[in-house]
């Protein structure tokens, strides 16, 4: 088991633990190109230490500066942050594990996607953060409140839900910034038949990142609201998670 | 002559009178090709006739919902709107006449490149339109007034410039956006060394999409502005845009 690639991820209540969008990204582009590798599960104030010991660098986004996911590759003995970082190296040091996520050409159109897909998530923040704070585990729910709450202004995270009539307002943009993305899915190959970003067929990074976060919705948020999501624009998706199901396998 | 696609464009005193970006973009993606056409200018208020004429759809883009560029093909009695839908018409009608400018599974992503391109834009619209309205027509300047005064709540275009303390805000507003697109071109291949979106040496829609922009600027503005904007990001515009100077040629 020492010589596995090591994915560092976010530790939580819930069973199998995983529940952040961006270490869902990493563990997606392992299990859809099939590499090796095992889990371990840190809280927040631990993450910043590893980071530290096994050289990976800060991403910026954190109030460490330090953030996961974090993969640890034995043997290179290199650490990498960042899911598309992860991404770009699996693409380059595993070439013969396929897909390729971020085929030639198309990495600097990957990065803008990225931008553009992450302008139209401030609603699903608004409601999965909150949710999220319940499955933290004890010791880091001091952090992650203290953090989440800065971003709306050191609101307390259960008064950031909107209700009534603000919830149909919200709920309404988060269809509409959806929208947007199913509008580019539509464009794909094959007349927009294909459930891929890319194609048909063949899973790319632009589709890891969206089911990273429709994942995050599936995990944290009620029935009702995630099953209303997965009926958008035609089920798209709904099926784009389903599709996702069997890349879901958390590997300790 | 007759048997030429004829690419619709938008007249003004200019002597050359092109300075759409968005008909810029079009003629870019017939001139990188290398494909032979003719250039038909008209004036804001012949759009939307000539377009009903021709059977070119609506874009919803303009106060008459018609916009232009328009590509008329007589080889297959077509008319394309939209300059990204001309250069997939160009790539799928003339598979000969490379470069493919939107290479087989990227669609999806240059069309959510091209909305967050768009995102960073308010600063140059703020400046270019005004500049604009005292190049385009007589006979188009009250059409052109009104529907851009719109766009900034009925304020008069010669309001609309900021200056002083204003203008300093806005000019690193803009530069700061510029900064997104640099930061997207440093992830090209070749680690970012590349002039191209896509790579090195070959231009893709992204690449037409930005300099259609960046020749707009460098039309209308002032020297001293355009200058301003070629120096950014160690004078990646400016070297974009020269690139693209063996592109522009308007044939009539």
């Amino acid at each position: 088991m020492s010589s596995s690639l090591i994915l560092y991820d976010i530790a939580s209540s819930l069973p199998e633990q995983t529940f952040s969008p961006n270490t869902a990204k990493a563990r997606y582009a392992l299990n859809v190109k099939g590499i090796p590798h095992r889990t371990v599960f840190l809280e927040y104030h631990e993450i910043e230490p590893t980071c530290k010991k096994i050289g990976a660098k800060p991403t910026g986004d954190s109030a460490t500066g330090y953030s996961l996911p974090v993969l640890y590759d034995p043997a290179t003995n290199t650490a990498i942050s960042d899911s598309i970082e992860i991404a770009r190296y699996l693409d380059v040091t595993y070439p013969s594990s396929l897909p390729v996520l971020i085929p030639k050409g198309t990495t600097a159109l990957h990065y803008a996607f990225i931008d553009a897909h992450a302008a139209v998530l401030l609603p699903l923040y608004t409601y999965a953060l909150p949710a999220t704070l319940s499955i933290v585990n004890p010791v880091s729910q001091a952090y992650f409140r203290r953090t989440r709450e800065a971003l709306f202004g050191g609101k307390r995270l259960e008064d950031v839900v909107p209700t009534g009539e603000a919830h149909v307002e919200m709920w309404k943009e988060f269809e509409a910034g959806f929208g947007k993305i199913d509008a580019w899915y539509r464009k794909n190959e094959n007349g927009g038949k294909g459930e891929y970003f890319m194609g048909e067929d063949t899973i790319s990074y632009a589709d890891i990142t969206v089911v990273g976060y429709l994942r995050w919705a599936n995990t944290v948020l009620g029935k009702d609201l995630w099953e209303d999501i997965a009926g958008w624009h035609g089920g798209r998706w709904g099926r784009l998670r389903k599709a996702f199901e069997k890349y879901d396998k958390v590997i300790v």
